[in-house]
């Protein structure tokens, strides 16, 4: 599980348990062109190639009201990553850092975030642009970008 | 737990069991001035007020390296909605929409994401603006803004 993250210089890791205090479900798997951890882009771009969202039942009836052009937020689980470290030193950024002040895939809840473009929908499949994680990676959730949203649309906590 | 959302027209419900894919540790406590949902705003200002980010051990210690004044975008746990629904018909948008086309809280994976600013660090709690959740929400993640950071130097799938 931690083989993408071998240990360097001053990185401090907890060796407490991690407490299972809410499960998650995978709403689909996300298709892109990268298989090797190397490979990634470091960041994903608006203009990046097209990746797919496969949304599997029963969550593909969850899709309705999506338009091409939107601005989505994706959120999926950076399965690979290890979950103990609370220092880092990652190789591109001087000196150690905490966990929380860094976007790196480890972390305790290793949930990833990126803002994508979508292209176009078929069927069950959403076609994007704008990621950056490995082809496979499990898929959490799609919500409109918050910024698209004015208080008075969003439907955030209207429910 | 469903108490918060009384099901609406044409709104649909998925009766399939949630698969538990994935454990999620809670990293801490959001305080908030906001005990009932009526209450909260429907989306946070960087401009509201002050809460906090209680943080426990021994995720405390990976804190080090944020600043005031910076941004975080902070991950939360939706611990009172349902996740059950397919389609939502919110009170304030026309019609009926898939959940993925909203950003209500009820959903398969109830995660809230949030943008704040960074007040001040107390120990091991953080003071922050633009939360709009309840008082008690569990704390999933905080990470330093995307748009913050360049490829150079963001972190990002960096180890």
């Amino acid at each position: 599980m931690f083989a993408d993250h071998a240990m360097r210089p001053n990185e401090r890791t907890t060796d407490r348990p991690l407490r299972a205090d809410a499960a998650l479900t995978f709403i689909g798997t996300i298709r892109t062109p990268w298989t090797e951890r190397e490979d990634c882009p470091r960041q994903g771009r608006l203009d990046g190639p097209e990746c797919r969202l496969q949304i599997e039942a029963p969550w593909d009836a969850a899709l309705d009201g999506l338009e091409a052009g939107q601005t989505l937020e994706v959120l999926y689980w950076l399965h690979r990553s290890r979950r103990d470290l609370t220092l880092q030193s990652p190789s591109h950024v001087e000196g150690t850092r905490g966990t929380f002040a860094l976007r790196s895939p480890a972390r305790p809840n290793p949930i990833g975030t990126s803002l994508v473009r979508l292209e176009r929908r078929e069927g069950p499949v959403l076609v994007v642009r704008g990621l950056d994680c490995l082809d496979g990676t499990p898929l959490l959730d799609i919500k409109p970008e918050r910024c698209a949203h004015s208080p008075e649309n969003s439907g955030m906590d209207s429910i």
